[in-house]
């Protein structure tokens, strides 16, 4: 690891054996013991302090309670692995966690009547308020995974046997979310461009409806497929949802946190959102918003009652099971959230950059690229078995060799091994960083002498 | 705040923003800009380790994200909260969320099958391996809450209308996990001790049958309440679950991570545990453990194939919703886990910690406590309606009098302005901790001239 950073973490992980001294203390302050103690650990930080600052010395601590790595891939290297692009915690987030990092530790001044999006200290009420202002829906939740936020809608909204409208790309946890309802999935066909349209998703549901007799429950559409990234026409489906009268769930697990989203202009009725997919926060954590006409049935509070003490718990919502994220996970989503109303508003750069990458990839010749291009997002489903793959077919490592070019330069999250199509994501990157990676391909591209064109 | 504690949450925001730089680096190195930003950072570094040292100087920092205070009361205070004890985090895991907090953190070596519990790399699969071994059960899966865990036994076995077995003082969350799945919560009532018996069981069990016509889907039943904290017979509820073919889920929100828990031995068919409540973890975080003869049914893989594209997802499961805690919240389960089988062993003197406080304020004359005495757990529910009450009748603070004299000691956590029944727990506190608080109750007491017997 690199020395300085190898230095940063040490420095970090002796001030938690800091502050564990004073966990360990009274009120009234440290004993002689104590005081030992936390004198050493001075000298130990300040020693590690003098090493980051010259640069050198060598690892003093390798493991984490004896078994975990220290994870600095995000320091070390740049990280093109396609979900963990947007999840990255910002240092806000960073130090948020530092310091509610504790099992309960959003619960210090929960009073009546009791439920987290109550809470005002910290500013839980009012960051329920925003998300749903962000997300320009009536109300808002937190919930652990946008899977849990489909799992909600579909709890609610689909009985046993009913037909849901999905993607032929819809996430698996779509599938698992109207499964666990007792519902069944029906695919909309992709067209040529592998874009869900409004009229194939009409076609379907009229099928659906001639097949079953029965008009579907929900239509869950996720705006920016998992596989292409390529991005749907949701107003468009949604308008055929309402025709209909199905109600539609918008899937911005690649969207909410990263892109504007308006789900009011839009005319969607539920939109969820992943906190560590796309929101900057820790898993697992998303966010479930709706419209008023919606939210008595999907936020319905509990109506039942104990048959013998008559206790009822009227303020808890049976589909959130009352609260949902109630430590560091939300205050990560909250700590993260300036900054990613911010970078929403660059959304424009991002896209911009990740054209960028992708024109240079298609460059090496051979190269191609299976999502909608020009990109309309940082994740990019790319095919080099015109090119990289045709290295791998004779390299002793085989499609390794690619992976062992790109770690040894610096660059991760690739599919280990993938030389035919694979996925990258550029989200986050900066200007520098997406030039170095471009300008990396092209170097091992130019090693095995692939040709460029242009 | 502590000028100390303050400078070692400086000290560590400083260190976050350091990395940030590297975050946003190429892997050759800081540019003349980075090096310049990482430079100056330094010498504020030095700076705030100078004021740690001296133990002297401001704040230099107050907000994160420009909203967020502080939570130093971990560090400053001594923390009787009922819920929060258990829930702090161990040192190493707030490491491991320093590293790990990232989104998807955990999926960095995530490989075929693709599954959360198979990935070796952080040791994932050895560390459900180990939770199962830990409550003695034959599988494990962690979930994101103990509420989660209820949620996805309740939804495998509970169908409409179906009646399930809980305690009188059933957690909400059992509640909402059953109604959920459509069914009734039956409660069994308390005896003169308010414990649930095997007896009282059966005989609720008996009058479902006659009334319903049908057998209880499950019984879900608490090791410890969280009202009093009494510790029930569960083997002897399992025994008896069992007599009528009923399957029990063991709610062990305050025993897995605190005391020993052997779910075999127990009799028991789900054993569900919390990770922020009772396992040093970041929420929401918990662990399902059941037996080879149940995991088939709970932990069922998904069956659902696409329509169109016949897309399966043969190996996630239903009910955990695919992947359940990706990234922070696992780790720090899994950094914490160590320290959490130690601790397990050394509960008698948790234990033994709880009576000696309890003990001392049974002494300030008119106390009782309400929970079972000689307590056997540290969350402890106590009627100071004859003591602390008395004062706050005539204080101008009324019961805030307490608050105020607590906090003003570095007590924190009882319920504000509670003088009556209240609950507390001594969970994770050190000898010297425990007399500290004990001294303080009394010093208040005899403050107010409440009279100490003996």
């Amino acid at each position: 690891m690199n020395i300085r950073v190898q230095k940063l973490f040490e420095a970090i992980f002796t001030l938690e054996d800091m502050r564990e001294i004073y966990r360990g203390s009274i009120p009234t302050g440290l004993d002689k013991g104590e005081e030992t103690a936390f004198d050493e650990k001075i000298a130990e930080l300040k020693a590690i302090i003098g090493e980051l600052e010259e640069n050198k010395g060598t690892a003093r601590i390798t493991k984490i309670a004896g078994t975990l790595d220290i994870r600095s891939r995000e320091e070390e290297c740049i990280n093109i692995q396609p979900i963990q692009a947007a999840g990255r915690l910002t240092p806000e987030a960073r130090k948020a966690i530092a310091t509610y990092g504790d099992g309960y530790s959003t619960c210090d001044a929960c009073r009546k009547p009791f439920r987290l999006d109550k809470i005002t200290k910290p500013g839980i009420a009012d960051f329920h308020a925003d998300l749903a202002e962000y997300v320009h829906m009536d109300v808002a939740r937190v919930v652990p995974g946008a899977r849990r936020g489909f799992q909600a809608v579909a709890q609610s909204l689909v009985g046993k046997g009913d037909s849901v409208i999905v993607s032929a790309l819809a996430h698996y946890t779509e599938f698992l979310a109207v499964e666990g309802a007792g519902g069944i999935v029906k695919e909309v066909p992709l067209d040529g461009k592998n874009l869900i349209t409004p009229d194939a998703t009409a076609t379907k549901v009229e099928e659906v409806i001639r097949e079953t007799r029965k008009t579907p429950a929900l239509v869950m559409m996720d705006h920016v497929d998992y596989q292409n990234a390529n991005v749907h026409d949701i107003a468009g489906i949604a308008k055929v949802a309402h025709q209909y009268d199905i109600p539609i769930l918008y899937n911005g697990a690649y969207t909410v946190g990263i892109m504007p989203v308006d789900g009011k202009a839009l005319g969607v009725d539920f939109v969820v959102g992943s906190g560590h997919k796309s929101m900057a926060s820790v898993a697992p954590s998303g966010v479930l918003a709706t419209t008023d006409e919606w939210a008595g049935k999907v936020l319905n509070t509990t109506a039942m009652i104990g048959d013998l003490t008559k206790r009822k718990f009227g303020i808890k919502e049976v589909q959130m099971l009352g609260c949902t994220l109630m430590g560091g996970t939300l205050l990560s989503m909250m700590a993260s959230f300036p900054a990613v109303k911010e970078r929403t508003l660059h959304w424009d750069d991002e896209v911009k950059r990740s054209n960028y990458f992708i024109e240079k990839l298609l460059s090496i010749s051979g190269s191609k690229v299976l999502s909608e291009y020009p990109r309309k997002h940082t994740l990019t489903k790319v095919d080099t078995t015109g090119s990289f793959d045709t290295v791998a077919k004779t390299h002793k490592r085989r499609g390794f060799f690619l992976s062992d070019e790109l770690s040894s330069r610096g660059i991760i999250g690739e599919f280990a091994g993938a030389t035919r199509t694979w996925k990258l994501n550029t989200y986050g990157l900066r200007e520098k960083q997406v030039h170095y990676l471009a300008d990396t391909f092209i170097e091992i591209a130019e090693r095995y002498e692939l040709p460029i064109i242009g």
